[in-house]
């Protein structure tokens, strides 16, 4: 899967220059990262970036603890082919992402992530995104 | 539609605080207020929160302008009987605003409004939701 970071709203380079002021990357780096790396499917950074007991919820399932997370992102990973990050906004204990995914036989989804960090890892993820065609084809 | 602020991710009252050191709210603050006024139905406060050439995307449709806006507002809010904002947060330009409805006929539904705001007003408004069970009921 390719990744390439979406427009002007993407502003990384900013984010990198807050983390130098801090001991820690803020919620909105993390969440650039973490999406980051998922599509990529570098699943070593994928776990680092979530606490041991991260709860994701989806429209379609609840998993907890990082092994179940992270067999969870990349099954569905599995289907992407790339992701474009649209907009990054947080503040010191949560941020929330949106990006595009260009998936095999899905076209192409938006989608967004909410993320409460805690501790410079994530606790928390859910996941927005409208999942119709991904149930006409395997309805859950 | 009642109207019920969510827990403690929720934090108008800051937000307020801010709004007086600055000329006008802050996006996560119009965010709030817009989703507010929307859950009440309080369409003239909605207009109020939009800017003239507002683009409003949704899984089903977009639109342009603030009438059309407000008018596809207002039909799917129809539905809705209680709104409970989950977080919001944003930067100077942009915010991004997490709420759960609930729904005559479709249960809960979980969606983000992502809003890019210029001078106080929405510019574009981009909701991420599940359509996967309205569209049972209405396919489009």
């Amino acid at each position: 899967m390719s990744f390439r970071s979406g427009a002007d709203q993407y502003w990384w380079g900013d984010r990198v220059e807050e983390d130098q002021m801090t001991d820690q990357p803020d919620p909105a780096a993390i969440a650039a990262a973490y999406i980051e790396a998922w599509a990529r499917r570098d699943l070593a950074t994928v776990a680092r970036c979530l606490a041991e007991k991260v709860v994701f919820e989806s429209p379609r399932t609840r998993v907890v603890g990082i092994d179940a997370v992270v067999d969870e992102l990349d099954r569905f990973a599995a289907t992407v082919t790339e992701v474009r990050i649209r907009s990054v906004v947080g503040d010191d204990r949560s941020a929330m992402i949106m990006y595009e995914m260009d998936t095999v036989g899905l076209g192409t989804l938006r989608a967004v992530d909410h993320l409460v960090v805690e501790a410079g890892r994530i606790t928390s993820d859910i996941l927005v995104f409208d999942t119709y065609k991904l149930r006409l084809l395997a309805p859950l």
